[in-house]
């Protein structure tokens, strides 16, 4: 039995709302030995209240030592296995730029590359082109046509540009074209199974007129492709949980990745105040809200402690207003740790609280890493965070007699 | 998706270097109601720095409440969950003895026994021999030959021999031929398939010749076998992790071990120090090294307290010269607990520091079992560690976009 299976048994409808702030990237690390996090550092007087009367924890989005990307990490809070439910990457940067990926299509992450006059790689992302120029080439690709098939060029930024097929019975098991490597050609595109060799018959046509169209454009003249992937086939929140769940986030890869579960996805603004302000428009209409926080993550990329920190800060200003709104369940968490230490995402456990009624108090008194770690939900792994989510709002009867 | 699996798809080369001190069965219990235990009562000055800059926690070997063997308990620290992958008894006797057993050959695990007239047998040990006796009577052994196998015979000690069959399909689907009762005469070998079968003939001829070649050198005349196995085919860590690992380990059962999972296996000299010495000599060459210290365990295994509180204290003064190396990841731990309370191994989950540069910190300042448990990595399932060991050096990239 799976747990996706007991959830689905156990479910049940009480009316209850659920709020799940996701901070980006809120874990982090000190950069003094002795010192304190970026959470830790940070003045959080409505998360500490809320941590007061709540419980505490500290979740792993995969597994020890592994770094998430965006969508596992998320998957993880909705509490979809990423180690069962994985996304590839052509959907995720097609996600990322908010294209509606269907049931007939493949999505595919395009690199802009240089080749030599003998076709050999010479730079496998064309030199980190600008992305006006990411733009403009993507423009000359989209004039590519072929026989049977929809093709859409989406840029993406840089070297990074989107293809999606839309064709019937296109399959995704085709290998990357990209070699990895330099002094070679790119690969031919072969498909593992009828449908795909069907999808990379399209893909080597693609490629052929890609190097034709741009072949005066060194250093961006030629492309690779990886990544080939169809919308996967995910049963949603209110299919497995009875929740009905909207999505509150300002940037499409979030957007994207709430969609995969069958979330309605908002017009929230462009702000955490506008985000909030949405939240409590549609307050009414559903039982979980997703709301996500870019920038404790971006300030973390950025290697920024001090504006990591004020991030948090900015956040927890805002933790009132949604407390206002009374929910039955409220977390806060991250989808992973982004140290501004190491200027990325890392494997490190993320601190995490959830508050409701029926929280056990444990020791923990103020929002951090080290707290947390003594807090009464210890370790888990992330994928869990929404059975007790729904346990805390009264959504999960009893198993067995 | 396994855990090697998905370490294959993450690894990255970046140079690195993960030292992993194995201080055999280092885990313990205090003898008195409020005392400590060996860990905590030693004094470990070295130990106690790194703790202070590194991140600890308590790993289970196996599972809660089981107690493993050193095959189990190594397998798990070198990141291989031990009950995947299971070793057979007879291979983990040959690799005790530093037997190189082959692709060809089937290993047994043998032990002399005593039978009266009738062949029932009245002592399953005969009588614990001296080990001189175990060497003379395994030299009788050595004389039968078998049509079509080459037969291999090396005493271990007291009862206690190996024997290895080599020969061209040979199975090791054989049952064991000690009964484990006495009063009843011992069980004929049959095979589960045909090869086996091929086996199990070999066997019964070797049984058979045994009987009479000792058939008046009773307490010892005759003979049982158990635990047929031939050598795993386990992938190395290499493969797995990207890792070229060397083993400076002085006992030929740990070398064994290592082996198992293709480590180059070093010639460490005979102490700790001499240990210490052959890690410098050829830290250029690897990238991770397995360390393993036996006298913990060996005085725990004696019921001896102050004894294995001054082994802690001897390599708690060789870290200074291993951390002197400079190493990325440093990890101090055991494969099981051996308190010398029980004079045995034992479940109890085993106190483990990690030191890297990208440790979270949390409240320990001491190694101990009770201060572990206060620790950032918590309580985790052994086969963990090296997936954290390999994040801490740089050496997984990110999982999913």
């Amino acid at each position: 039995m799976n747990l996706h299976q007991l959830l689905r048994e156990l479910k049940e409808s009480n009316g209850s709302k659920i709020v799940l702030v996701v901070a980006d990237g809120i874990g982090g690390l000190p950069v003094e030995p002795g010192g304190k996090t970026e959470l830790e550092s940070a003045r959080t007087p409505n998360l500490d209240a809320l941590v007061r009367e709540g419980v505490c924890g500290l979740h792993t989005p995969v597994l020890p030592g592994i770094t998430p990307g965006s969508g596992p990490g998320h998957l993880g809070l909705f509490g979809y296995d990423p180690l069962e439910f994985r996304i590839g990457r052509g959907i995720l940067e097609a996600l990322g730029i908010n294209f509606q990926v269907g049931s007939r299509d493949v999505a595919v992450r395009g690199n802009f590359c240089t080749v030599d006059d003998k076709g050999l790689i010479t730079d496998r992302r064309a030199g980190r082109p600008t992305t006006e120029r990411c733009v403009a080439m993507s423009k000359k690709l989209q004039t590519i046509q072929i026989p049977g098939v929809e093709v859409f060029v989406e840029p993406v930024r840089e070297h990074r540009f989107v293809v999606v097929f839309r064709g019937d019975g296109l399959g995704d098991h085709v290998n990357d074209t990209d070699p990895q490597a330099l002094g070679v050609k790119a690969l031919e595109a072969n498909g593992a199974d009828e449908a795909s060799q069907k999808t990379a018959s399209v893909v080597n046509q693609f490629v052929a007129k890609a190097a034709t169209v741009l072949r005066n454009d060194a250093p961006t003249n030629m492309v690779t492709l990886r990544g080939f992937a169809r919308f996967p086939k995910i049963d949603t929140m209110e299919d497995v949980y009875g929740l009905k769940a909207a999505c509150v986030a300002v940037y499409p890869m979030y957007k994207g990745l709430a969609r995969l579960v069958g979330m309605d996805v908002l017009d929230a603004g462009a702000s955490l105040s506008d985000q909030v302000e949405t939240l409590k428009k549609v307050w009414d209409k559903y039982d979980f809200f997703f709301l996500h926080y870019k920038y404790t993550d971006s300030t973390g990329e950025d290697g920024n402690f001090a504006a990591k920190v004020e991030m948090i800060e900015r956040l927890d200003a805002e933790m009132l207003k949604i407390r206002g709104q009374n929910p039955d369940v409220l977390i806060v968490t991250g989808d992973h740790s982004t140290p501004s230490k190491m200027k990325s995402h890392s494997w490190h456990p993320v601190p995490t609280l959830l508050w409701g009624r029926n929280c056990r108090p444990d020791a923990v008194v103020e929002f951090g890493e080290s707290y947390c770690l003594r807090g009464g939900m210890g370790q888990f792994e992330s994928k869990y965070l929404m059975s007790l989510a729904l346990a805390h709002a009264g959504r999960l009867s009893k198993y067995g007699a």
